[in-house]
């Protein structure tokens, strides 16, 4: 592509909306323009990115035998109230009538037509088992669209789903699924980490997320630098940090702690360190009878050491709450404990609560605690002693760096990561809800064992900017680089020497199927030079009447410090050398 | 592709909504799938096709300099609100709100959204020309949804928009697309016309429709074939065909006509010619005076010959029409006939009424028209000596078979095809409306010539199949084909030998670049050929241990009426010269 005949349009700011550094180089490179909030046009340059992310999912699917189709972006109701999750779902499902007063929605995934599509044409167990995959437009109405691409409305995913006999089957399917993910990542040059995630209501071990490592991400990944484990924070298993509980060795005292609401506060106050306080987190749950009738509130009091978190997805596991919970009110608050939020703990309530502790907290002695009295805590409390054993000890809380992996093989570390993929074993949540059966080898029909698989294709770029960005600009991986190489003439429009030479490399790289940009635009130096490290090409020679004297160009990698020399002379092939070292 | 690898899913009846063949033959050769009314599901073998498709005309269109991005599918009303067609499309354009209430819509095309674009981004000549094209989705949502993928309502459209300095330059990148678009259907294999169509309200003589010639398509097409002429019928010339009028030689005559109410009718009562008769249609305009304030309903009376049909596009363009136009209801017809319809005429109107004549009509005498009496015909009418010289003599008529050509070299002849691109000259209907301007060398700023250029990715294998199909099924091009070569091992399972010289061949044509399918499934001889007859392969090879006895195999063109032989020895080859020669 010559510069002159291409779009190049970059911006010296980026529009005061744009929070994050991948949307604000994508817009001042000249990658997106927004036209609505969440809503984006992809300009030639961004286009080119977006291309090449999907080529290399296509090529990557189709290896791993999955088959291409494409599903419609508009929906009938219909299909979503079979497996209702046109009622279960948000706003984020965007729904309209069409001039026939039917409702539609727009995609946001596709299990409910692909699993129309699989119970008419997959008859036989013989034509199992099938992967089918789209990569298409999908819009989800999110309340406050943000970070560019990162978190839009309109966007493009690679969506599959795979449709297998049984339970081992579909598990060859996922792990074909995660390799294949595995190599499209790898080829795309970036830094990721597959992780455990959490299966939901779906149960079993077989979901995992695709994060591109970056400090800016909006997820927290867990991981053991000494082995192989890996999962979200929502999943990663918190051992307890005490082997087994120490015997009480001071009384319990009801100590002032004026003003003092929260455990650091109170350590502070106190000068003891945040380990040795107990956080309290109370929760309600409605009960319903068998007939499904209401039967009134459980309250629920969840404890976690001072310095940890409470992890909603792993309480929201618990037997009494994995049918659903909530923060309890200010009044029922007050008509079990008898005091406000701040100074609660599990000592002298008023009516009946359902205790759990976390891990650790069940292990801790002369712990610092609320002390249900505004302006009060308790310190020297004790298991046993001054108040009953806890109903329920669990891992409750999110784990925290310098935590023993589960795998008993380190410690944990944490970093931060975009999600770019995400495998996940369905089961027959779908197939059963939507009747989609096939007849196995016993003449009997049975449902479906079902996996969904995705990637956002339009979050790559972004995810890949975020990783790879410095205060120029942009960093593409070679493979998903708008241009691979860009050749940078000073003084086109007056050299014919530079103009031959540039020329000549520009065909010889073409030939040689690189994807090489000439900027014929006869632009000075500084702007060539910002306008392609903020778009963010990989590799860039700059060719001039001075160094042709001498029988030399100039090489420069995006994140090298300096210039090299290349000799004019195989121009060509030593530029074709340093490509192929990224 | 291996067919056990592959999705092969073939009917033997096509579901009994599906109206014209090809629409069957998608269906039955599994190439779609209905989701709703006018959505559809691209089965993997329907999506091989559309991807052949689009990547012809993306060549294409790159070759030609255009550059492509992607707008989104999800518009806001904001920008349709700036051009007025927010309001004035009709219940086509999909209007809904999103979660915050604000209006949007699901793009039909996307003049909006790019000409938004362009006056954000093109600020000076120098930026010009530019072409952006998108393949992408759109939806347009049809009041009745039929013919498959020939009027959906979600569908796949290339649309590109051109932006120039001036009239001039408009005109030649309207030249590109022109010569880019034959260049895609000559690719494609396709049998067309590009056919000059009406400009409506932009005016000029820049608007041809790519038209596939086909017996079932819904446009009539007219040219010349000792020339180069060619029209759509709205837009065909039709020269008058007396050169000039008679003088009067029969008396008018009130001649009763009981019960006959058309021309066809009154000749054949009469024993005369349909061509000495004239047909009267009456069209009423609602007027409005300088306030805009309504004033009155003016009637009109036109006549074209027995034999011809009125053409409501070029009434459209007349003095007094132009603003628009409905048929008179039945008060006014008598209000000013004293008439009801079926004898009516322009002799002894009871109040004024326009008289426009068709210029055949014009130049007729001793014609026979309704007495304005029911059951009642004139014959002997003539101009001037029975009723006043018409107030305007107009082309007005469908053009006929047989017609002389407007180019005078010869007489039009009239075809069916289906509309599959359109390349139209916009001016500056849309820049103007939504002050999108550049500033031209002159330091002024000037509004963008523009153009926009269709092409109807999902229709073209309709309209391919239309064109190319028998009573086994579909006949692709080559280059559209799911699948260039089929291979046929007739038993499959038991023979080594069959197996081995398979492959191979198999082998030999992927290497070669050409996209086959070896049919690995087992299946006896009729079930492979029926399925690939369907599916509209285009070079089938069949292997059988009978034939390898002799050292031969088959070789079938799906057209071919027989089958040939081919040696084994150098067998790749002998196929390869086979598929050069389509």
């Amino acid at each position: 592509m010559r510069a002159s005949q291409f779009f190049v349009s970059t911006l010296k700011e980026a529009p005061s909306d744009a929070e994050i550094v991948s949307h604000k180089l994508m817009l001042r490179a000249g990658l997106i323009r927004k036209v609505a909030a969440g809503i984006y046009t992809y300009m030639p340059m961004g286009l080119r990115v977006i291309r090449k992310v999907e080529n290399i999912v296509r090529e990557e699917m189709d290896r791993a035998g999955a088959l291409e189709l494409t599903m419609p972006m508009v929906q009938p109701a219909e299909l979503w109230q079979e497996t209702g999750r046109w009622d279960k779902m948000g706003d984020e499902l965007l729904r309209f009538k069409d001039r026939h007063e039917r409702d539609f929605a727009l995609q946001p995934t596709s299990e409910e037509v692909i699993t129309d599509t699989a119970r008419q044409e997959l008859k036989s167990y013989r034509q199992l088992p099938k992967n089918f995959y789209q990569i298409q437009t999908k819009f989800r109405d999110e309340r406050r669209p943000r970070f560019g691409v990162m978190r839009g409305r309109e966007f493009t995913m690679k969506d599959a789903y795979s449709f297998d006999r049984d339970v081992d089957a579909a598990g060859r399917s996922y792990d074909a699924m995660y390799a294949a993910y595995c190599r499209i990542f790898d080829r795309m040059g970036l830094t990721y980490r597959a992780v455990a995630a959490d299966t939901g209501a779906i149960g079993g071990d077989r979901s995992h997320e695709f994060q591109v490592i970056a400090d800016t991400g909006e997820d927290a990944i867990v991981y053991c630098p000494q082995s192989d484990y890996a999962a979200n924070i929502e999943l990663a298993e918190a051992l307890p940090l005490l082997a087994s509980r120490a015997a009480p060795g001071a009384d319990l005292v009801k100590t002032p702690t004026p003003g003092k609401a929260t455990c650091a506060d109170v350590a502070a106050l106190l000068g003891v360190p945040l380990e040795t306080t107990v956080k309290s987190l109370v929760l309600a749950t409605d009960d319903v009878d068998e007939a499904g009738q209401p039967a009134g509130v459980t309250v629920w009091l969840l404890l976690v050491r001072g310095d940890h978190e409470l992890n909603e997805v792993k309480a929201g596991k618990l037997e009494g709450l994995k049918n659903g919970f909530r923060f309890a009110s200010e009044a029922e608050i007050l008509e079990h404990f008898g005091c406000k939020p701040g100074y609660l703990g599990p000592i002298g309530l008023l009516k009946p609560v359902k205790v759990v502790a976390d891990r650790t907290v069940a292990n801790m002695a002369d712990f610092i605690c609320g002390a249900n009295a505004e302006d009060f805590h308790y310190t020297g409390a004790n298991w046993g002693r001054d108040l009953p054993e806890p109903d329920l000890v669990a891992d409750i809380r999110n784990v925290v760096a310098g935590d023993p992996s589960p795998d008993g093989k380190g410690e944990l570390a944490i970093q931060r990561g975009i999600e770019v993929g995400h495998v996940f074993y369905l089961g027959t949540k779908y197939s059963k809800a939507m009747n989609a059966t096939f007849l196995d080898e016993d003449g009997r029909p049975k449902p479906f064992e079902m996996g969904c698989y995705g990637i956002g294709i339009t979050r790559i770029p972004g995810a890949a900017i975020e990783q790879n960005h410095d205060e120029r600009g942009i960093i593409w991986p070679d493979a998903i680089a708008p241009f691979q190489a860009v050749i940078c003439p000073v003084g086109w429009g007056r050299s014919e020497a530079v103009r031959d030479t540039a020329t000549a490399l520009y065909e010889a790289l073409r030939a040689a199927g690189i994807d090489a940009i000439l900027d014929d635009r006869d632009e000075r130096p500084g702007v060539m030079f910002a306008d392609w490290e903020l778009v963010g090409v990989p590799h860039r020679i700059t060719i001039g009447d001075r160094g042709l004297k001498e029988g030399q160009v100039e090489y420069q990698g995006r994140r090298d410090a300096e210039a090299t020399k290349l000799a004019v002379d195989g121009l060509a092939e030593a530029v074709l050398a340093r490509l192929a070292l990224r």
